[in-house]
């Protein structure tokens, strides 16, 4: 990545890439959905299978989607709020879990290699020092983001720069490697404060409401996070419907970055797999920006962070796992894309009633007198 | 499978594999608990999939179990009680449906794929021809069972059969190609109804709180149907404590060879994955005839039928998915084995705090003032 060029117009590539996305195609879904009731399959019995896989053909504009080349993007930054003591964890954390990454020994190089998706890291605006590697854009819009709680995260400047970066990397993937499928993960010590703040303000819902433990902190700390983010929204008084102005103020480089590839990849109707807490809000920032492209969005699992059933409410979204995870980086995207392989192979695969010669319901014997 | 021989002594034969059941291994599991908190996660942060690579590790005796050699048995058979009007397909689907599982065209064998499982069909008494075929086991135990309705399904020596040669095939996959885990599914016309009476009799509920509509009955076969299950427990009386009498009574030559299976599984320390409502109610035969057997079970999905939940609570066993799928054949015990293979990869391939030099929690900055 040693040769890369930031993108020259950040507010231009943004216009563009929203204005470009559609709505679902909803013809496809129909036909899809024809499809599945001709499979040897009592009609409905694959249940949430069923209804994913006619989601995806709707996104993709396809009757028989594929997802054979998949993506997870695992972006990082790090928070001046994390000065306000929210986190149980270190900031240093950030720097160290990315070169974790870099070396597979995290949760979602395992998961991601489970899924045969590959991974690409990028450091958005992580304090410490990150290595040259080839996995990883180096970014580095910033030394973390400023303290959310005492003003805005970064000028507006760098919020569309962070955003129109997203896109740069989802549309440069796409071109190099093809991208059928994308999990959207993170990491960032104290941006589960960021992804709160974010989410109490677009849905409107009490900051309390929608703040969860993060990577576990105790009560005590509970408590001045909850105050940093009523804080933060108190000075920042963030517009909800402006999603460049959401990220300014409540920050995150990495939630940006996030933002921009949910972006992208409306605008090249590929779905696009939203996390946990902290890749929920950076998918309520896209919806701000361009609100069609939560058509493209699919709801992974139910984090434990109570911020994130609001954003799934918010968006109309139903997750396919609940497996009470909270560790981010997309650890969830990626197993839930793996049932998305499932239910698009099932919709592909299976026989028809006429192919496989199976009598249709319907016809079963009455009872005798 | 032309050589087939069929097992000597039935009766021996699941005496001395009920009898080389032992519990669940406290200390591999225990072994298994402090290696997942020394990962690069916050504590406890991958939730269910934490939980389940523990109790694997406790399954199988291993800290870091591996799960490479994935099975799953699809046993078919049909119901007497079809006549009783209980269905919304006719009984010669089970025939058609075994040719559709051995030409590879069903749902299981496109998920048996996605999950690296291999897939062995067996014929434990189809009503209907089934063909010579090198991936299916022709027990063919009987031309169905008789209608439950009205009086036993099947002799307890056919009782006997069906267990062990479900205890017979699954050795011989271990022997043979290795089995690190097992999926249990079924195909059988009527079957939800042999399966409903079964939970009824084990868990004591009455037979209408456990009856679903299978396949699809509308509402004046879902009173047939019930009635029939009422009456095959009115006319059978059968003893819960006795899981060959259970079996010999309430039926399903696949459900005995199932509820095999499930022993010789948990004789051998292998993971058996219950599938859904006709795969559970075979679980609840195996734990009637041998108890600690249930220690070993992993449920996979919560089926929409309400007898399933009934059987996973009696069972004490929390389901990792909850797809509203409702189509057996292993579907949902394949989607979990997908799920418990990434449990254990995250297991044993994440780094530790140590091996990739991240900072333990604790260590996090404390307020400014």
């Amino acid at each position: 990545m040693a040769t890369y060029q930031p993108v020259a117009n950040p507010a231009a590539l943004i216009a563009a890439t929203a204005a470009a996305i559609r709505p679902a195609d909803r013809e496809a879904a129909a036909r899809a959905d024809r499809l599945q009731d001709r499979l040897t399959k009592p009609p409905g019995a694959l249940g949430r299978m069923e209804s994913l896989a006619t989601r995806i053909a709707g996104i993709t504009a396809q009757e028989r989607p594929h997802l054979d080349r998949r993506l997870v993007v695992v972006a990082a930054g790090d928070h001046g709020v994390t000065a306000q003591g929210v986190s149980a964890f270190p900031a240093e954390v950030t720097a160290q879990m990315v070169a974790n990454f870099l070396a597979g020994g995290a949760a979602i190089n395992v998961l991601a290699h489970h899924a045969g998706a590959r991974v690409r890291v990028v450091d958005a605006g992580v304090r410490g020092e990150t290595p040259d590697h080839p996995d990883l854009l180096r970014l580095r819009l910033g030394p973390g983001t400023d303290n959310i709680s005492r003003g805005p995260a970064m000028t507006h400047a760098l919020a569309e720069r962070a955003i129109a970066e997203g896109i740069a990397l989802f549309d440069r993937e796409r071109a190099t490697e093809g991208v059928d499928i994308v999990g959207l993960g993170e990491m960032g010590i104290g941006n589960s404060t960021s992804a709160a703040a974010i989410i109490a303000a677009v849905t409107g819902l009490p900051p309390r409401t929608v703040t969860g433990r993060g990577t576990g902190v105790d009560d005590a700390h509970y408590e001045l996070k909850v105050a940093a983010i009523e804080s933060a929204l108190h000075v920042n008084n963030p517009d909800r419907a402006d999603g460049i102005a959401l990220l300014a103020t409540l920050g995150g480089f990495e939630i940006g970055v996030l933002a921009g590839a949910y972006l992208a990849a409306a605008a090249a109707r590929v779905p696009a797999v939203i996390d946990g807490v902290i890749s929920g809000a950076a998918a309520l920032v896209a919806g701000a920006i361009a609100p069609e492209a939560a058509e493209s969005f699919l709801a992974s699992h139910l984090s434990v962070e109570p911020g994130h059933m609001a954003t799934l409410e918010y968006l109309r979204l139903e997750p396919v796992l609940d497996l009470n995870m909270r560790l981010g980086e997309g650890s969830g995207a990626a197993l839930a894309i793996s049932l998305c392989v499932a239910a698009c192979r099932l919709l592909d695969e299976m026989a028809t009633f006429d192919e496989a010669g199976v009598s249709d319901s319907d016809t079963a014997v009455e009872p005798e007198s």
